[in-house]
């Protein structure tokens, strides 16, 4: 591989492609832990994950490997800082993961890991599990093979990152002097396309509401109350319809305010590095269409424009068959 | 009791009162049965609600009591034609009830009946289980202690009230004579209010809809996806957003095509026998105003004005916490 040209780098992919299998089974391992960070009932898997990963940190050879406690899941710090003179990296990534369900639409279970096409299929390989044990493993792989890195190194990995990452944002101020570094690597971003590598210099924010929308005290029967009182599914689709137009544009008032407009310069950069082929985007997607503000283009939407999405909704009767009911409740989670 | 003037209805009467914890009793044990017909989970304890009354009605004297088998839920019949030259009483009304969840309501649970201030609490205790024991009870006192009722009697209880009834619409015209009678009685209707008893002679009929938005093959990252891709939720918030207007008016093309207008005489009937205590009913509700087409009165729109209702919404997360998702399906159940 021609882009290897110094001694140390090619001592270390010799000993990564040696250890290959090990690695791998490594990241299976890692990738078993159901560390769903929003939901309560695992927070003992979100704790063995934080476990695992300093465990594993410790035996690649990074050094002052800690877990931090916090208010909420823990924060995995490790570093090795020998390169004289060189600058340090911070590197930052999340061991926990979104939640599974649907469980139906899996074709697998997922965290039981499973190898289709040399590509793992497990919640949280890519997101980011997989992002930082790479990180991870190629420090192993330089200290393990040769003894040094060629940078300074630095890790910090959150175990909130799909759950509103209060911790992190409160340790960081506290802990200016111990994550100070030169350059800071954010391991949880994507490729602009399959084959396109990419650095990403800004990542949207995000801010979750939940609507709540409560009608009557108890289920009411709509044959006997329909027309007299009012429906809070019917009540919050007409919120829900009244957030973003049919175009994808958001009506809430000032929800753009403050949304820098993109330069001329910005603007051919994007399309320079846009999606090359989107049929290909859309085929595996499964919709038949892009869809969204129409004065911008595709790349635009997906990389630069702030957006509202409803995640999730339910109220009233789901399950098999009918159930005549204005239900008593109904909720829905935006971000 | 005054209106208790003949001589056989006095000894029915007494004949009741003396059974009254026996009745009550064996209406515990049909409460119990969670006859819910739309979930075919319940087949089993519909069919067993359904051998229950026939034997009820076979122990309190009334003959050829037959379970009639269809391709839904079984029809159970009934009869006692001995009253000469006495008109023939069809009594209709279902044994089979309704979903109880939502579960976290109930302050006892749905199929464990409570008497609480001398109500049963219980799913199906008024619809209809209630209106059927009572009617089935009525008879046996008569004939237990007098041998004879005033008129002829003919039952017929079906088992899909609650989930489209395509069972007795396929046994009517099957079996005119069988059913034949002078008065047909519905056991299954409502009081005006709650001290005024009712002659209700006409009900709405019901429309039952489905509605699934499917969009991504897969629920999306919201973050990565968000603004290029439509959203279901969002579409499906369009959709029921442009049923109704938020004034209670249906939307739908042709809706109220065919709905006969109240003549004056109906809307002067339907004034005159109106919910007194709007007040009191809003507060058992527990919604602070009435609502609906501000055209017609609350009554005209509870009893006689059309309806559109979403029973229920499901899709993408909607369980602890937050997942960025822009997810692939939402179904919502209208009547």
């Amino acid at each position: 591989m021609s882009h290897v040209n110094d001694s140390q780098t090619k001592t270390a992919v010799a000993y990564a492609q040696q250890h290959a299998d090990q690695f791998l089974a490594e990241m299976v391992e890692f990738l078993k832990i159901p560390s769903i960070s929003t939901r309560s009932q695992h927070d003992a898997d979100v704790r063995r994950a934080a476990d695992w990963l300093a465990d594993n940190m410790r035996g690649g050879g990074l050094e002052n490997v800690t877990i931090y406690k916090t208010d909420g899941h823990p924060l995995v710090y490790a570093d090795w800082l020998h390169a004289k003179d060189a600058p340090t990296v911070l590197f930052y990534g999340h061991y926990d993961v979104q939640p599974a369900d649907n469980l139906d639409l899996w074709q697998s279970p997922p965290f039981e890991p499973e190898i289709r096409d040399q590509s793992i299929f497990a919640r949280g390989c890519s997101d980011d599990k997989g992002q930082v044990l790479i990180l991870v493993k190629a420090v192993e792989a330089y200290l393990q093979a040769h003894g040094t890195v060629p940078v300074n190194i630095k890790f910090i990995i959150e175990g909130e990152e799909e759950s509103g990452g209060e911790a992190i944002a409160k340790f960081l101020p506290e802990h200016k002097d111990l994550l100070k570094a030169d350059i800071a690597y954010v391991a949880d971003t994507a490729f602009a396309d399959f084959n396109i590598p990419s650095i990403v210099y800004g990542l949207r924010g995000i801010a979750a509401v939940n609507i709540d929308v409560m009608g009557p005290r108890l289920d009411l029967h709509s044959g006997s109350y329909g027309g007299g009182v009012d429906n809070p599914i019917n009540a919050i689709a007409h919120i829900i319809a009244q957030l973003k137009d049919q175009n994808g544009h958001v009506l809430v008032p000032h929800f753009y305010d403050g949304v820098r407009e993109l330069s001329a310069a910005e603007r051919q950069l994007i399309a320079e590095n846009a999606l090359e082929d989107v049929a290909g985007w859309l085929e595996w997607i499964g919709v038949s269409a892009e869809w969204g503000e129409p004065e911008f283009t595709l790349a635009e939407r997906l990389g630069a424009r702030p957006t509202l999405d409803v995640n999730g909704i339910i109220g009233g009767y789901t399950g098999e068959g009918g159930k005549t009911i204005i239900p008593s409740q109904v909720h829905a989670k935006i971000t």
